[in-house]
């Protein structure tokens, strides 16, 4: 799909616009190092109720008084007083501003396209994320695309794609006479994107076939795309609006040697007529499954002539008599610095993954709280939430849209960490072990948490029955839009290879007696391996799982055995006589990529572990948080129990069946709190914009309400005419 | 949802108007029983060559030419010479009319509704589907609804219930003067549609709370929509085009007394205006998910009055003088009775499911074919068909196609067999055995099938990268149009509970001393439970498992298992003092609702054995077919080994590890027959309607061209005039 739908070169955004007197408040920044972001201090009550209205009177009320914790308090622990302050701030603006009234009925593709655009001018004119901001707690990046992405999150991407990422990447790769065109970005008076996926490659980058050749005479580019095949796709904004594009085409001087993939700003369409320039094909690639609001494009170039000054030549130039300089010797290191991190797009993904289970679980809890259907007798029908199999589909999500949303953060919190030890030098050995650390996580963290929302939106749906199905419950519109979260940014099957490799180097490294110490603690546990390989499951009845620390046991063992197992297959193969390449492909199902997703469960089992028994967790707030915490580690971990018993970890009837009757107690458990713990992290309802999730629990006023809106819902079809012209049966029918 | 989006009490259709004269030839179907659907003779070459044209030449050839066997012979056996004649016959006439040519560019909802009503229409006139030709083979019935469905499923959907099931229930539920309703259904004079669902009941239809009330003075009833939750709502073509509705409601006499749910036929539009008659409310619920060819809707009624003779009086009257009269002495009977069985519904969705297999594996796997990315040096980039990875996703789907595939048209065949039988009342307490039967395997079927499609479409899309993720895919209108299978005609997990209670029963009249003689056999095996529980898993190398002999073994310990597990769990349930609702309720996760899934999927495996095992397999095709087999049965198992273990079926490290590895490796054998098979089964590409999967495997420029065919592509937008008017930054930012 291209990586580029998002962004890329990113890395040292948010604060690629730093320098000379920022840099002495990153410092501060760095020094006194950032917070746990879930684990908040607690304001006043007139405060907490200041920030956090009272939840509406109705059907679902039953449930509320049955919560065992007070909602308000854990929303304020887990989120924050500025986080709540500055969110509330961005929503009553939006509600409040006609140009972001939620339309009713179906919207076309070009006037969606126009809304968003709409919309991220008024976002620029609102200007919420401000520099200051930003110094003050850099988290704020994080609040303000959760923000509006929960709104759409075609928003955010467009906006920051827009007014953010295009002049990022100008001022860190290019040169000063670049950076009129990034103050032009700032302004919106062109529109930036970034062209690299072709039509023919997406992940493999370093075959892409857009050339630009050096011509000494005029001292100029000639950018071509050879063939359909090396066609730009997939580009955001290229669609419809973007007047700039930073193209990655292979460099090639007028000896004919390749130097390799470099960044080119080019001007695409006028600036004041956004028609296209001469020599350029650029257009629409037309509906998509999802995030419709982005006006994703092609591009194609035919011997178009640009300056030597377009050429981003921080990794590589070309001088005006044609000879390639570069800064770099090992044209490796050179191509990975021209793509910059990737992990940045990632680390994003994983938190529009955590607002996609903030919106698909609290309408499938509030729905099933709400529906009633069967009962005891004929006459007295109970709550859907109520059934087993209801609590058993819906409430392992809510355990999960908990540790995700703990992860989320944390994982953006060392992210922001390393970008400013980056931009200000500091410890470069810690800095590259906490880089390659981030992206064994990152490249782990995006397929579980875009699957876990995958499949958590399809489970909602499909716990919601034929009401889900409507579109007005918005199960479509995330669905579409979380979907290309599996794939863009590396598709998820081919970046857990990622993951497997750093875990391996890990083994390899520790069976060479270095240590493993990284950074964010991910993998130090593999020291222990040899100790950890001898435990067995240890619980005799089902309430001893209600600790998670039995399941964060098991899933130690796991990650050692399968890193082993993986550790052998790779062994094996290689000597079969396999070369490397083979030899890791042919060690994937079942081995490596296993390995690469039960390392992340475990992480987000540890972090999420980590913080529930943190000592500064209020006593009212613990119990429930813990269930959750050993309701996400059991529920996860018995899809590995077939590999527990394979290794000896378990064995006999009872470890399956304490490990399965504890979840199902646990949901029951949980049921009770359900309703409040959804309401701690849902969205107000203009934010939500379901008819079958508002706050208030009245699904049938509100879904028939949001029927009666369609717009022509009672009229007769414009076309009612075709009824009067009757068929003759039979009148057309040839041979058959 | 709603049951009735696709049809009801459609019980003896297709054979719903035979009668008299047609009753000889029924009998000589039933008299010669229907041979096997997918064991079918070998015409002439010449015969194949004119059926079956040659495939275009293009760059996925080298995968057609490692094929093992060859193509067309497979088609051929497993399709029938009289099904491709009558499917090339429909396809051939639909691709020349204009009416049926594919759009460009996204489509509006209202455009898609006359789209589908205009073809609607035509199909009547095409008249494909003849009593004269169900007579002579009643598959023909499943062709034509796979031929029209595979174009598009809206369309098969809303023609059967605009021409068929109106008139046939009317004909099997009504009297002599209902009859000109049906013969005007016939003729599109009128169109009918079926209310049962309200808004708060949809699962729970005894609970249904719309009221026609008899009022012995004007000898009318009065029919009366109560609140908004009792709107009917969900019924397919009562959104804009159904004048008639047979619509369900609780019969009161002026007594007081309520006589429970019954059929009346109500007219709601006026018959030339389309404009809804007085008292009436009816309208359109929207944008769904899926299928927004069909125009779904929304009904209440305020107090309007219809004649007596509008009730469909088989199962119960009220004569004049208002007085109820019924010849059903017990009301759960007559309940029964008036909602018919559902199970022609179900079969119908198995159908649809294999129908969306047959369109998203042949996609991927043509693309995968296609597709190159990385290799083992720089510049020799393979085929990602080649990668154990993409092999591993793709493969089992394509196995389990053919697996569904046999198993949806024997399965119909089953059920055309009962209704031919109950028509001709043949052996009534074979057939109650039989419908007893069937119900159980449609209630466990339709979920299984509904959501391996889901799943294949999704596994599918993600294979295709962000290609997949295009409209021109393919890929998101058929993931929205099976969304729906998961819900209507019974949640997948509500009706899972029919075939968990069936097997019990079994269970229970087994100790009681009664041999299990099931008419499709598929719970026979259970009589041997006791022998097969001491069974142990046998083979000692991957190639062992080669024989789906192996996994079949597996899967009847598994079922033996899990029946007795279920079983002991409900009475320990019971016995704690819990009611029967209670501890049915309670004893599902983990527990009933696995035990109706692995039934199922060994019913599944058994036929696919049966059929691949016939003596009349053609040697050529049988070792592919053989592999097949073998690897959908251990895929499925894969997923149950925790309990294999648990159960002491396995033990020790190398049962799983076995069965991966040959999972593994009979992906990488048959990776050189993936595109011959998908040929086989993959309709013509007018049909498919897929940029990716044509069948000429050309990619990149097909989907290219169709991204050059939406309109407006390289147009500036309508809206270009925003960019001029660019957003001053900060200048409405307010408090923050």
């Amino acid at each position: 799909m291209g990586r580029h739908l998002l962004v890329n070169n990113e890395t040292l955004w948010p604060f690629a616009a730093c320098a000379g007197d920022d840099i002495p408040a990153l410092n501060v920044l760095l020094v006194k190092q950032l917070p746990h972001p879930c684990i908040n201090a607690m304001p006043d009550k007139r405060t907490i109720d200041e920030l956090i209205p009272d939840m509406p009177v109705g059907p679902i009320d039953k449930y509320r008084k049955s919560a065992t914790f007070d909602w308000k308090q854990m929303k304020m622990f887990l989120e924050g007083e500025d986080c709540i302050r500055y969110q509330n701030e961005i929503w009553d603006l939006l509600e409040k501003d006609p140009l972001f009234a939620r339309s009713v009925g179906t919207v076309s593709v070009n006037e969606m396209r126009m809304l968003v655009f709409q919309r991220v001018k008024r976002l620029s004119e609102y200007y919420f994320l401000t520099q200051e901001k930003l110094l003050e707690n850099p988290m704020v990046y994080l609040w303000f695309f959760s923000a509006i992405g929960l709104y759409d999150w075609a928003l955010p991407t467009k906006f920051l794609l827009s007014t953010q990422f295009f002049g990022g990447t100008i001022r860190s790769s290019g040169s000063k006479h670049h950076l009129d065109l990034a103050d032009q970005s700032d302004r919106m008076e062109l529109i930036g994107s970034f062209s690299l996926t072709e039509l023919s490659h997406g992940s493999n980058v370093k075959n892409m076939r857009t050339t630009a050749t050096f011509d000494p005479e005029t001292k100029d580019f000639i950018l071509n795309t050879p063939d359909i095949e090396a066609t730009k796709i997939w580009m955001g904004n290229v669609g419809k609006t973007a007047t700039h594009s930073i193209v990655y085409a292979q460099l090639y001087t007028a000896d004919g040697k390749c130097h390799g993939l470099h960044m080119f700003v080019v001007q695409i369409r006028d600036t004041k007529t956004l028609l296209p320039l001469p020599g350029i094909m650029v257009g629409d690639i037309g509906h998509k499954l999802g995030l419709n609001g982005l006006d994703n494009g092609f591009l194609m170039f035919n011997n178009v002539r640009i300056p030597r000054q377009s050429l981003l030549n921080k990794t590589g130039d070309v001088t005006s008599a044609g000879k390639y300089t570069t800064p770099f010797l090992d044209p490796e290191k050179k191509f990975g610095a021209s793509l910059g991190t990737l992990s940045g797009g990632r680390v994003g993904i994983v938190s529009v993954c955590a607002g996609n289970l903030k919106i698909c679980v609290p309408i499938a809890i509030r729905y099933s709280a709400a529906r009633k259907q069967f009962g005891p007798t004929n006459d007295k029908e109970i709550p859907v939430l109520e059934y087993q199999l209801q609590q058993w589909r819906l409430i392992p999500y809510l355990a999960a849209m908990y540790a995700i949303e703990i992860f989320s953060k944390q994982f953006m919190k060392y992210y922001l960490e390393l970008n400013i030890g980056t931009l200000l030098k500091s410890d470069a050995v810690y800095l590259a072990e906490l880089g390659k650390e981030l992206h064994a996580v990152a490249c782990s963290s995006k397929p579980l948490t875009s699957w876990l929302a995958r499949d958590a939106i399809q489970e909602c749906r499909e716990a919601c029955g034929g009401h889900g199905y409507l579109s007005v419950s918005r199960f479509g519109e995330i669905r579409g839009d979380n979907d290309a979260n599996t794939t863009y940014e590396g598709d998820n099957n081919v970046i857990l290879q990622q993951t497997s490799n750093y875990l391996l180097i890990c083994r390899e490294n520790k069976q060479n007696g270095v240590q493993i110490t990284a950074p964010m603690k991910t993998v130090n546990f593999l020291n222990d391996a040899d100790t950890i390989l001898k435990w067995k499951f240890q619980a005799t009845t089902a309430v001893q799982c209600y600790d998670a620390a039995i399941a964060l046991a098991a899933y130690k063992w796991l990650v050692c055995y399968q890193l082993k197992e993986s550790a052998d297959k790779l062994n094996k193969e290689s000597s079969s006589g396999k070369d490397g390449f083979e030899a890791r492909n042919d060690s994937q199902a079942y081995f490596a990529r296993s390995l690469a997703l039960m390392f992340i469960e475990h992480t987000v089992l540890q972090w999420f572990y980590d913080c529930v028994n943190d000592p500064a967790v209020p006593p009212g707030l613990a119990p429930v948080l813990k269930k959750l915490c050993a309701l996400y580690g059991l529920w996860s971990l018995e899809k590995h129990m077939a590999t527990l018993y394979q290794g000896g970890y378990m064995s006999g009837r009872d470890p399956a069946r304490l490990i399965r009757e504890a979840i199902v107690q646990l949901c029951r458990i949980l049921k009770d709190d359900a309703v409040a713990l959804v309401d701690v992290i849902a969205p107000r309802d203009f934010i939500l914009n379901s008819a079958l999730g508002k706050a208030d629990g009245e699904i049938y006023k509100n879904i028939f309400s949001s029927i009666m809106k369609t717009p022509k819902v009672m009229e007769r079809p414009d076309w009612w005419r075709e009824f009067c012209n009757k068929p003759v049966q039979d009148s057309l029918r040839g041979k058959l």
